[in-house]
């Protein structure tokens, strides 16, 4: 074809839109209905404006409400009383996006990673005495990883926990100011206990106590009272941008002392005499072991980000329906700004991309729970399955958290002043989901873990490495097998892809994902090239990082190539997965959008490497205006879709009285075209 | 030369630092030294958190302050006790977005719309009346312009004043919901009275009405006791995502009778026999004049936003220089996080484009300055200049707010978990000036205004054609010129600009500055092609529309090509206009930075038309880099230049403990490197 064919507005069809929403729900689409259902829901939306105590208030009653109810059970194992269901736990979680972000961030405190801490680094006995109680919110919790000076790097936290075999007690202990634990979730008000990370230091009796690396213990911070406990030190963070349901707080620990069986030991332990013993020998391969079982919290994240673009969507999109401004010169009547190209150009690129992530998502999902189930029943998983997952929950978190701000206040500016009143939503979706970027990982910090799972090959070695590690690893070992991988793509080749018939291609999915694929593969390969001097012996090690920091935009650029490969593969199955000719076609049209905009956004890459041709890149242009034309009808189908009920929604612009009043100002517009345009 | 020199970081004396504070300041440079002297200006700022009626009572109280020591005089005229300083007031306006930007915000719909509707529209009896009282505060008033229905199309708006000659007033209505003026501020609290657009109704006695047109009248809202007036309906916009000391509101009107004298009549009067006159015949370019008249308003947020943006690049910056995370493999400490190049990536483009846009808004004030008091002063404008000044107000709005939004942004992400902390001032700046994008003009809407003054050619006519009206004029009479002007550049000389020696001129300015005009000259040619076919006599004005609308990306690409390079002009001024030299150097290169980031970010189309070769676009991105690093010792002093005093930057990770313990995390780093990255 020689550019997409409109498709009949009539032809999406009730039934077309569901078949698109299955798409979209995935294979928790079942638990996604009987949440849908609750007819409660939307009374868990706090009130914009409320002042911070009340908000905390009002949050902390609802998570009694969501314990009361057994929303936490999904994620945890049966032999506790929950439900064994790692993927429903994820999903259960991002519906909480459509309620209150400040509710949903609070229960991921509490049970995602208070609870899911205990559960991934935690015995059985562990297990026993404590997720019961984490689970009906007898025993609030906090995470406790993050320091003052220590965010990205977790690593190096500073922390201690010294282990007295005189007293059979871990001594608990802030050495400075920046080693406090700091932005923890639940701590300034609510948390009784928290999942402390620290620097593990054990001897047997009589001798110096040694550094064993990054482990997580158990500490009472508050009594059954809510008094805080001798030696704990707790201080409010204060007002935040967003999220001020949640009771964000800084932890200091002054000589505090917990049993030893207070230590999440599955991955290493200290015995009475306070010898250390553990089934992984490195340090650093230990600490990342612990964090890949962690996961988990960084695909909630995720899953939140694309629900709360998802429900931004769908209020810009209603809004951009019955909002209509200046009338066509000798028209007869105001145009709905969304009939406008550069509102559509606006939207339904971002649209497209937040389609193309929930299909990236539900995959995501889908392997977590898939290996951490194997797992859980004792089964095997393959190192570099896990790998691959931990390096696609790093990427797609980076993506779709960026994805929610961009969208998101796109939305806020497509809907003008209605989208800055906060009845609107806009504003809160923005401000709570901001940190979403920077925590559980900051994105850039991310990105650089892709790319270096990447040019690392997920080589066994891999999270042994440090960065030099990384590039020397590379360098020696990797090198030659890339080179060879490259000259199977001869110029010839390149220059047949270059230079094509321009148009007919572009809506070909072989041409999109042989494009992406070609770019991911020359960034990579000429990554690595560049790398290839800091592998010399004679290189010291500020030369080695020099050279490291002059790539690193090719670096991040590497990690983004691959992951756009990554989230249009998922798309394109998606659409394979469907039977319904109208969704399908529908769905095709969305990932052609997606696939297109990435083009287009990269053009002067995919130009400048002789990927495309001059008349092609414009084709691609031309082609997005097309497809954003031709999806225009199908815009309101697009977000039914995404299947929110009209009561979540709570945007006045989009449901309530405020779109009538619209409707009513456009019918006055018609009545009185002309009066004043002449 | 072949790249870029780093300059040596001693030569960037603190002369050096105040020669570029001075570029930047320009021609109001000892004004805003007096108020940098201000001692109680931090006192100014309101604590996060508080609830929105205890900020609404604050920033009375401030506005109070900065009434009684006459903060307001400086735009006023002399005549009414003013300092005639107009410039002088758009700067002062701009440096309370270091305080409070509610204040700020507040102070501007006082002082700037309300004041300056009355001393833009009002004639002078009516300047003697209200202006003595709207400066020292004893009367609080409205700009009452946007309606619910009708924000962007403000022409269309549908509150009436029809006058009575039986009584000799107006009486004003509000005919439907969607004729409500909404987000109106000073409203909902503290406004007495309003400048009110509306559409004007009169006939000399026994006549039918007719219609003139938007004029402003004034409408008292409240009495001296702030007890609504009867007829007056206001409602309360309620929560906003940010600007929450604002008091926004809704008014309605039901037969409210004003003294015919509060027509603000400079531009169209009523008779007390109710026959209508003006000095402008046509409606439309009555209503563009007024609109004209007011442009002040627009310049001033644009300032704000400069102002804004030049804050969070203070934070950010400082704040990147004590944070350090991860060591270098085999170094002995960790790094500071601006010593990345992805972190100088994020940060260093965008000071520069702010650095851009500070001379640009110079420019800018220098023109309306130069042009209101030439008018005020009885003397002559062209006509042409005061469009150019409108059509630069609303193209350089739109690009600093954008840039405002999109500076905050990042440095909220650059900033971590600290930025998310609203002490640290990221969060409040970035949802205060969001709505900038969308108020005194969508963003939009105004570069659509931008193209078509260019495509108009800025001839007579404009201001009096709507779109379709523009679109044939432009086809009927400026085609041939473009037509001639386009055969000026042969083939051949495009090419010799694209086959250069590629690394050795994209430090050259002029090459700079000709891609960009050649940029702007092809898009603007080809737009006015493609809009030809509209022209034709048989065109209904369905296809006509099709044909606007289906060219909306393109015309919104020629406005800012268009205002790219009047940007760059701005910023090559303002490194010429300096005698110092490292100041001049050190500004060369961050106008290199700008010039070379915009030609990078649109790479794609530079390319695809031939304008750069694959190895010149490569060229750029390797400057940019290069740029960055060589800057990064400077960027200490390129936000010193700011100027902004220590006092006024409030955030605790800039100037207070929390920097001074990133310093401490920093020593404690030192001393333990090694212990935790074995």
């Amino acid at each position: 074809m020689t550019a997409s064919t409109p498709l009949d507005p009539g032809s999406v069809t009730p039934a077309a839109v569901v078949a698109v929403r299955h798409a979209l729900d995935g294979r928790w689409s079942a638990l996604r209905d009987e949440i849908r259902a609750r007819d409660d829901f939307a009374s868990l939306r706090v009130a914009p404006g409320t002042d911070s105590e009340t908000y905390r208030d009002r949050v902390w009653e609802m998570l009694g409400r969501l314990a009361a109810d057994g929303h936490a059970l999904h994620g945890f194992p049966a032999s506790v009383g929950g439900h064994g269901d790692i993927g429903g736990s994820v999903v259960s979680f991002e519906m909480l996006a459509f309620a209150d972000l400040s509710l949903q961030v609070k229960s991921g405190v509490q049970w995602g990673l208070f609870g899911g801490a205990i559960q991934a680094l935690g015995n059985p006995e562990q297990h026993a005495r404590y997720l019961p109680s984490v689970m009906d919110l007898s025993l609030p919790g906090c995470f406790g990883m993050t320091e003052t000076g220590h965010g990205s790097d977790v690593q190096s936290v500073h922390t201690t926990a010294t282990y007295d075999p005189a007293t059979d007690e871990f001594v608990i202990d802030t050495p400075t100011e920046s080693a406090r634990k700091d932005y923890i979730g639940n701590a300034a008000r609510d948390g009784r206990m928290a999942a402390l990370f620290v620097q593990l230091f054990t001897a047997p009796a009589g001798e110096e106590p040694q550094r064993y690396g990054v482990h997580a213990i158990l500490v009472p911070l508050r009594d059954e009272d809510g008094t805080v406990l001798p030696g704990v030190e707790i201080t409010d963070d204060g007002h935040k941008e967003g999220l001020n349901g949640v009771d964000n707080g800084r932890l200091a620990f002054h000589g505090v002392r917990v049993p030893r069986e207070n230590l999440l030991d599955r991955y290493g332990t200290v015995a009475a005499d306070g010898s250390y013993s553990s089934s992984i020998e490195s340090e650093n391969r230990r600490f990342f072991t612990m964090l890949g079982a962690l996961v988990r919290g960084r695909i909630s994240v995720s899953g939140s980000a694309v629900g709360a673009a998802m429900l931004a969507l769908t209020i810009a999109v209603r809004y951009g329906e019955v909002r209509r401004q200046f009338s066509a010169p000798g028209g007869d009547g105001e145009i709905a700004i969304l009939d406008y190209l550069a509102h559509q150009r606006k939207l339904l690129p971002l649209l497209a991309r937040t389609y193309a992530l929930r299909f990236a998502q539900n995959e995501l999902v889908e392997m977590l729970h898939d290996i951490q189930t194997t797992r859980e029943a004792g089964g095997d998983v393959d190192e570099k399955r896990q790998r691959e997952l931990e390096s696609r929950a790093a990427g797609i978190k980076a993506l779709s958290t960026w994805n929610a701000t961009e969208v998101i206040q796109v939305c806020r500016e497509a809907c003008g002043g209605q989208g800055y009143l906060s009845e609107n939503r806009l504003g809160a979706l923005r401000t709570d989901t901001d940190v979403f970027t920077t925590f559980e990982g900051d994105n850039t910090v991310l990105l650089q873990l892709v790319a270096k799972g990447l040019i690392s090959g997920y080589a066994d070695d891999f999270g042994h490495l440090d960065t030099l590690g990384t590039i020397r690893f590379v360098a020696d070992q990797v090198l030659d097998s890339v080179a060879e991988r490259t000259s199977l793509h001869s110029l010839a080749e390149r220059l047949r892809g270059a230079a094509g018939g321009d148009e007919d291609e572009v809506l070909d999915s072989s041409w999109q994902i042989k494009l992406l694929d070609d770019r991911e593969e020359h960034t990579l390969d000429s990554l690595v090239r560049r790398l290839r001097p800091a592998r010399g012996k004679g290189v010291g090690a500020d030369r080695a990082f020099e050279i490291f920091n002059n790539a690193q935009d090719h670096l991040l650029r590497a990690a983004r190539s691959h992951l756009d490969g990554l989230v249009l593969d998922a798309f394109n199955r998606a659409c394979e997965s469907r039977t319904d000719p109208a969704a399908r076609t529908l769905m095709r049209q969305v990932c052609d959008l997606y696939a297109l905009s990435v083009i287009e956004d990269d053009k002067g890459w995919f130009l400048e490497h002789g990927r495309i041709s001059a008349s092609r890149a414009k084709a691609v242009t031309a082609e997005v205006n097309r497809l954003c034309q031709g999806l225009r009808p199908h815009a309101r189908a697009l977000i039914d879709a995404f299947g929110i009920p009209e009561s979540w929604i709570g945007a006045p612009i989009a449901v309530g009285d405020e779109a009538r009043r619209q409707d009513e100002a456009s019918a006055h517009a018609h009545a009185d075209a002309g009066a004043a345009t002449s």
